[in-house]
């Protein structure tokens, strides 16, 4: 009854590499013996492979990953500014391309505060909730555009698009989410201010809420929910929240758990149409790529979303365990562990999983 | 020499009447035999007129209000859930209204943490900081609408819309603020996603920083800036950003400085063509309304900035004095004093400004 796994790994940029190495290290020592295998292709992409050959993601690139059951991403960009990169956008073209084609509808970015980890609060409390970010509407769907560019009556716009159709189905997937954890759901928006796309969330989640009666529902103004994930996180289980505020709460919520070093993520299309894809909230961080600074924990923890993804539970466990460990072993020292490289933190996670 | 000011009061609702009462008696103090007097006329605008006429501000109501110097804002907002208020969005038909209307395009919210005060971060640093907050444009225009409203094929539409001549007033005059500052100035967008209105924001500001070499310059992803305001708020001196951002940082900015009763605002027409309004950032709150609960020092240094909006910069200083000086006597309690009522507060700055 073993099962072989189609997966792409798009290492990218800067750290993506290294944390990737790692990751896929874990991911072979935990599999190690077990009845599940992966097959891995590897895809040059990110702002290395354009300057190289002036694509981001051609059409012969996109169909190949997406005949892949999973894809495991490091991260992409280049250097901030890069006078070479001016003529592309490769968050815009690759990264969000994916999300956007591959129908990610779902961006799941569980925040824990791990044992031994220190929090800029002061008195963190218990922290461990899920964001179920919308990720294939609201103001990234790319439909802005600008007239009389560069002079002094340019006008830009950017335009979010909410549906009905895709509001339902991730309001859906985060109330069985709650029905799994602690039952209680947040649905966050700007509703007094953005009144067509705050009222759609809202009649939805009430909608929904109505066949869950076991699901306590709040709503929170996207400004105060920032306040309550500074002053009192616990009170958090499931936020439902549309694509950018979504972007912004969980980078914050990375910040209060010991950082984006410890974050991780899964963009899923929960039918499983298209493969979905796993990859660490931070970016491709020039600044420290090639230096084995990199916290590899966050890509690490993607695989254990992936594992948990592909119904691989005991496995998603097994790692998850092993990085609670390794972290309570760095005793306060929040996502940046000094004293190791980032191929030391890979080695010591995958020998902790392989017992 | 002396100089009489017509000053609009909306006291509001909730909290709105109480924090106003101590922040009009802190007003009267400090100008007691000064050269500068206030002749005020009070507005009965809110939930509750609204539900008392069915008007949320009618044209008469706004042509009297611009008619003033000046206006001093409690806050607005009715019980969240009300049915009878299902029908009025109070927050857009008269708080943006009011700063659509007077061209209120420059949103001001310093945010500093006083000696005393205790902050939800463990190690905040030195917090003095100010967001420049566009008022007029972004996702706030209400530009927003929906087909096959309340149907499964249902599409609500927001639109956000940035315009060379809005960007440029409120950068430059946001570099003006750095410039007598700590002349370091960050400007917070989302260009990688949202790439027109981040495009002209980053052009506008390029531009401008080349008359201003005197000015640092930098730029975050917002998700990012929410990150560095819990990790190292002290990085910031002048933040500019668009309406909707702006939004969200001066909740979280007003957090980690104990609290949105402490947090301070005005919407500034810097021409002078309409009356500016001053305000506390913080809502109505319903819950404690009439109780006597609510801390007005939000609504006194909202007094302060009045003050030096007007050029009276000694009596402006006299009320930031007379806070701090309250602030470091409750030492550490944060911004609830449950000590005192609201009215014992602005008796005590009261009497210290009078000194
Ligand atoms: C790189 C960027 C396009 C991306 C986003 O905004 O979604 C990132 O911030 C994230 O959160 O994964
Ligand atoms: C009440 C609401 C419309 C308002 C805003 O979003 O601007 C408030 O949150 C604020 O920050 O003053």
């Amino acid at each position: 009854m073993s099962r072989t796994v189609q997966l792409a790994v798009i290492p990218g940029d800067g750290i993506g590499p290294e944390v990737i190495a790692e990751a896929v290290k874990v991911l072979d020592a935990v599999t190690a013996g077990s009845d599940l295998a992966f097959e891995k292709t590897h895809f040059s992409l990110g702002a290395d492979r354009y300057l190289a050959t002036g694509d981001v993601l051609t059409d012969d690139d996109l169909a190949a990953i997406a005949g892949h059951d999973a894809i495991l991403l490091g991260a992409v960009g280049g250097k901030p500014g890069d006078p070479r990169l001016a003529g592309a956008n490769i968050e815009r073209g690759l990264l969000l391309k994916l999300r956007f084609s591959l129908d990610h509808y779902v961006n799941l970015r569980p925040t824990t505060l791990f044992p031994g980890i220190a929090s800029p609060l002061a008195n963190p409390g218990e922290v461990d909730f899920v964001v179920v970010r919308e990720g294939t509407e609201g103001p990234y769907v790319g439909n802005g555009g600008a007239i009389r560019q560069g002079t002094p009556h340019e006008i830009a716009n950017e335009v979010s698009v909410n549906t009905a159709y895709g509001v339902e189905r991730v309001v859906r997937y985060a109330f069985e989410q709650a029905g799994q954890r602690r039952k209680k759901l947040t649905l966050v928006h700007k509703t007094n201010v953005l009144t067509f796309a705050g009222g759609l969330w809202k009649r939805i989640v009430d909608a929904v809420a109505a066949e869950h009666p076991e699901v306590a529902v709040d709503y929170l103004h996207v400004d105060a929910a920032t306040i309550f994930l500074v002053t009192d996180p616990a009170r958090f289980d499931v936020i439902v929240t549309d694509n950018l505020f979504g972007d912004i709460l969980t980078d914050l919520a990375a910040a209060i758990s010991g950082g984006i070093g410890l974050a991780a993520s899964g963009n899923i299309n929960p039918a499983g149409e298209f493969p979905s894809m796993f990859e660490p909230v931070h970016g491709s961080a020039p600044d420290i790529a090639g230096q084995q600074k990199a916290d590899p924990t966050a890509a690490i923890l993607s695989v254990a979303l992936l594992l948990r993804h592909l119904g691989a539970r005991e496995l998603a466990e097994r790692v998850e365990q092993a990085v609670t460990s390794d972290l309570a072993a760095r005793s306060g020292r929040s996502s940046t562990d000094p004293t190791r490289t980032t191929s030391e933190i890979g080695d010591a996670i995958a020998a902790r999983v392989a017992q």
